[in-house]
This record gives C-alpha cells, structure tokens and sequence, in this order.
C-alpha cells in the first residue's frame, strides 16, 4: 500500500507585476510555504524540492533553476529538479512529489511553482504558448492558444447554444470571486453593461472571444509543502489529505479529434482521480477549473461531472457556480481574475482548495468545503491533471 | 515496503547529427525501447512517458513535448511530463520514473532523453549552458562551463600534481572505447603522440583544458522502459534492477564551497545510493561517470570510492579503469567519445549499464558484470544523481 500524503504548508506571492528576480519569486513563496508548515529553513527536513515552470529559461535566461533554488534556500542536499507539462507543469509537480512520498523515497517535498512573464515583451509570451501547438500543422501557420480559443469557443455555441453573455457572466463570476482574494492580480469589479452588448468596451481578441473571456499575462509564485501523513504531526498545521491524482493525454492537435468540442482528456483525469479517491463529482464541495479562456470553465465543468454535457452555460446563467451556489467554481478568480503564470497555476489552484478546506479563505469561503477539485490543463487540452483534495479527516 | 523496479527495454539514437525533427529523433529511440521490451504500440501497457530535455524549448522552440510524443507514439491517454535537471536531467527523469513505479501509481514507464543542440550555432548551446551558472555573480560576466572547469582543472593539478598528459590518458582511453560502441559520435583513435607535447594538434579551449579533454556538441536520443518487477514477466527482456539512487544538491557557484577541488554531491549522492542497494564501491563491476571535462572522470572516480582522494589520475596511468582494468569507466565511449546530448547524457549512462549487465556489450564488455554504477552531474556538481544498477538474480 502506497503511504498517504497531505499538504501541510502553502506560500503564494501577489500575482501581476514582479520586480525582483525569477529567483527572489520562487523564494518569496517557498519560504512562506515553509515558515507556514512550522520547518525552520535549516532544519534539513525537505528531502525534495520539484519546481514547476514553463518558461524560466525562454522568459528568464535561466536553466537548473531547481538546484539554485535548494542553495539559495539553504535546503542543501536536499534533491531538485524542475517539471514542466505546459500550463498544467503545476499539477504534474505535485503529482510527482506525490509518489516520491508515497513511494518511501521522500518524507517531505516542496513544491514550487513560478512564472515570470512580464519581464519579456507579451509576443514572446503569446509565442511561448504557441509552442505547445503542433510544430508542424499549428504552429507554422500562426495559429496562437487564443486563437485556437475562439475557434473553440464558436463550435460550442453553434453546438450548445452558448452566448457571448455566458462568457462575459463567467469572467464577472471570477472577478467578483477575485475581489475576496488579496493575492489575485485583478480586484476590479466587472459590470455586465459595460463588458458585454452595444457601446461596450471589450473588444475581440480572436472572435467571438472578447479581451474580457481571456486570462492576463502574469508574474507570480506559489508553494506548498507535501509530507507523509504519518510524518504530519511533526508540521504546525493540519494536513489536508491529496485523495486522488488522474492525468490523460489526448491528441496533440485539435482537429484530429472525433469530437471537437469535448474534452476527453477532462473527463478521463477526473474519472481517474473519483476513482483513486474512492468520491465522486457528487462529493465535491469546491472546485478550480483551469479557465485561461471562459469558456474552458464551462466545458471542464460539464465533463468532470457537475453537470450534464452542453448545459454548463445554463448553470452559469442560474448561478450554480458563483459562492453561495450549487457547487462554487474559480473561488480564488480563476486564471481570469487571478492571473496565470503558466507554471505557477496548477500549484495555485491546490492553494485555493487547502485554503478552502481549512475554513480559511475568509469571504470567499465556501461554508462547510470538505472536498476540493482541481483540473490543471496543458496544451489545448492535450495534458490534463486532476486532483482531489480532502479535509484530514475525511 | 516499495514495490522493486526494474529495466526491460532499451533503445538509443546514434549520437552525433540528427537531420529530422526533435520529435522524431524522440520517437525514433522510443520506439525501438517499446519494441526491445516486447510492448506493441499501441497495448495501452505504458502507464506515463518521462521525457528528459534540458534545452528543447531554447534549442528546438518546441513546449509541452512529451504530451506530443505520448501521441505521435500512440501512447493516449498515458500521462506524460518533461523533467529538467540541466545535464542530469536523464537520471532525474529516471529517479521520478522509480519512484512513480515504486509507490504502485504506476506500472510501466517510459523514460526518453533527448537533446538536438547541432541545429543552432554553438555559441548558443555554449550559452544555454551557461545559463546554469549564478545568475548574478557567473553568467553575467562571462563565465561559461568550459571556463570553470579550466579553473577547475588547475586546482587539482596544483593539489594533487594531475598533469596535461593525465587528461590526454582519459581522452584516449575512452575514445578507444568509443571504437567498440558503434552509436558513437567518435570512432577516431587518440594518438598520445598527436594530442599531447609539442607538435600536437590539440589546441587549448580553456587552459588547462585542450580540445580533446572537452566532449563535443552532440544530437541523441535514448529511451528505457521501466516496470516494476511483479509484472516483469509480462515483457520480453529479463529486467535489470534499480537497486540504488541517491541525488545530492551542492552549492550554486563552486567559489562558495569549502574545499573547491571536492565534488561533495558526487560524494553524497553516491553514499546514498549505495546505502540503498546495500552495496559497497568494492561492488560496482562497471562504471559510467560524467566525464563532460575529462577531468571530472578522475575525480568522480576518487569521490564514489573507486581511488582515494588525489589517486584517480593515478589509476589511469596504472589502465586501471580502461576495459579489462580493475574498475572499467565509461566503457560507452563516455561524453567525450560518445557524445554529450545534454537530455539524453543521464538516460545513455545508464543504457550502457544495462546492455553490460545483459552481457550485451560485444567486444566492450566487461566480463561477469554484475553490478553497475552512473553518475550523472548536474550545473557544475551542484546537482548530482547516483544510479546502481544489477542483474535481475542478485
């Protein structure tokens, strides 16, 4: 039998504007997440530390960053390496520290991720992303994620009757959510009027998508300590417990898929992860669904089980999905609100859901959250992590 | 207690010059390791690809790549991840692979290294490696790795009384094995005459270090397939066991350590890795050690315990680490003559382990080997990996 794990520190850096080094960023998290879990940064008791980012060495001029980072933490000689899988490089970390520990190779890891992207021009960053595409038939065509997007996003509504006011209620759902959380990179309340219809200020970035329906660029960092549950009790805080990892590739491009505007590889991470953690959708309490485009909000949301296919956007309409509703989405803000630096997200989104179940995330607390759900998704979709997280005692 | 893990499929690219794409030169060892180890394309038998790359993104412009490669081999829904750890990234991805088998999150894993630095100016891959120096008080002042281990290379012949004609001996030693691997950058023998004293040809690139004491740019792939050992018999190789790993950090700039001619994470990550198997340096029958600058074979070779501190240089005027020696090192051919694909170098260590624990290894072999040992070295040893390898039946 594997050993069980939990999450027994987080640290997280204000996302949007950095002005220090990609070093310092990772730092400023990580020692938060340790002092958090009550380890002195001496004390020799991190075995590992697993960076997640995508782009530290195109964005920041740096490789190896993972050693870098145990000397400048004084972690030495603990073991580093650096994890990367696109814009869900965050989750993939936390999975692999998950079986480092739950192997008996490791007691504790720390898991760091970070992306800073506006130091560079938002070309490269867009350029960057693209990369993900296919090298061949994507890519050299000029075909960017946010374009990929709104393609995307056109075959849904023509298929479900999604609305371009469905996409603006998710992105006011989030920055609303946003508001209650000091860390997000924008606290701007977003009025339906004033984003959506005629005289609005919100134009296309790849129609039908608005400038509004799209994550920002962003600088942040975010940590968590992970520890076997049969050493927790040597950390200041209660663990919450990871319950269940499922991952799934797909197709690299898009139109090689029987069904374009499904996302199997949604679906199959969290079915493998319901089925680690012995729960089902039914069971989740708070949920962070990966939505650097609105509309991949509203798609996870139907294929992890909240609600049945094509009706997302009716959910969103009723208000299922904002606090205080049937099952709350992107509490932090989501992508959208908080911001998305692309190696930091997967791992930011575990921080919601730890905040979340230890009745810490003051107004946006979703009362009573026992269990929480996280889909990490990389490539358009061609790499996706889910994780659930549950209260230590569940 | 873990679950053993063994190795049951091996594949390797010739190294020296690719001309097709880095997907390509991916698959190609990948596919030639799924089919050493009897797994059809598309059996649905690998659980999650690891590839290892330290610079794709830089050298390739390409993100995300293992979700590409899970595709293009057919390997869908099998999760899939990139691991970096500068020039050991190869053991690294292999170390999360073990642990991944180890704790029962998965069965079979497929682990692919791969570098293809022969596309872009050299300067640039001089400079990716750069990169891995101190940010702040190395790369900006024009410090490169060669440079370092010039300076590096000094000390030791200072302390230890190494001499030029010393690093010549490596260099000729394992160009000489190279003659016997024929996937070899290098088939060329060294001639003492030729490459040292006067009259030679051998340029200095960073003096003390002449041209053939340097491994060269190298294009390469190689691929492992990995299992855990209760489901072994399912493939069509006898495994080699993972027996040891062990992995240390060192300080970022070697200015900062004590004892600057000490490589102390080889020494720590060789303890533990040892301390794992339980076996001894008296053990190890055969040896890969990271010879990027023939100087670090010597000293690696004191710091696992093969000689005492200040006796490898020693060692090799005696041939004790040449095939048929006490303790043959890099029977491959090693960086130097084999060729260094930074992704790839840590995979290719312990491929070459392997095919000698098979008795493989035609006229290379190293007769009744048993027991094998790679050290993959990471920036300039501040990240070092140790891997032990045996026959199935020890």
């Amino acid at each position: 039998m594997p050993r069980e794990v939990g999450i027994v520190g987080i640290g997280h850096t204000s996302f949007g504007k950095w002005n220090r080094s990609f070093v310092e960023l990772c730092c400023t998290a990580a020692v938060e997440a340790l002092e958090d879990a009550g380890i002195c940064r001496n004390s020799g008791k991190v075995d590992q530390l697993l960076l997640s980012t995508m782009g530290a060495q195109t964005l920041n001029h740096q490789s190896g960053v993972a050693s870098a980072l145990a000397d400048t933490l004084n972690l030495r000689p603990a073991m580093a390496e650096t994890v990367e899988n696109g814009p869900a490089s965050g989750a993939s970390a936390v999975k692999l520290a998950y079986t480092e520990i739950a192997s008996g190779f490791c007691d504790v890891v720390l898991v760091i991720g970070a992306e800073m992207m506006r130091t560079v021009n938002s070309k490269r960053c867009t350029d960057l992303v693209a990369t993900l595409l296919h090298p061949e038939v994507e890519y050299p065509y000029g075909l960017t994620l946010p374009a990929m997007a709104g393609l995307f996003t056109r075959l849904c509504m023509e298929q479900y009757g999604v609305t371009e006011e469905d996409l603006a209620r998710v992105a006011i759902k989030n920055h609303q959510h946003a508001i209650h959380n000091p860390l997000a990179q924008f606290h701007s309340e977003l009025i339906f009027e004033k984003i959506s219809g005629e005289g609005a200020k919100n134009p296309y970035v790849a129609e039908p998508l608005h400038l509004y329906d799209v994550c920002p660029i962003s600088d942040g960092a975010v940590a968590l300590v992970l520890c076997a549950m049969d050493v927790a009790d040597h950390f200041a805080k209660r663990p919450v417990r990871i319950r269940g990892i499922g991952q799934a590739t797909d197709t690299h491009t898009v139109a090689e898929r029987e069904a374009p505007t499904e996302l199997l590889a949604v679906r199959l991470a969290a079915q493998k992860a319901y089925a680690m953690s012995g729960l089902t959708p039914g069971d989740i309490d708070v949920a962070e669904l990966h939505d650097a485009f609105v509309i991949l909000e509203i798609v996870e949301s139907e294929e992890v089980g909240f609600f049945p296919r094509g009706q997302g956007h009716l959910a969103v309409r009723r208000g299922e999905t904002k606090i205080g509703g049937r099952i709350p989405v992107n509490t932090s803000g989501g992508l959208k609100a908080k911001g998305h630096p692309l190696g930091a997200t997967g791992v930011s989104q575990i921080h919601e859901l730890v905040v979340q179940l230890r009745g810490e995330a003051g107004e946006r607390q979703v009362k009573g959250a026992k269990v929480g759900l996280a889909i990490n998704f990389g490539g358009f979709g061609n790499n996706v992590v889910a994780t659930v997280l549950t209260r230590e005692e569940l």
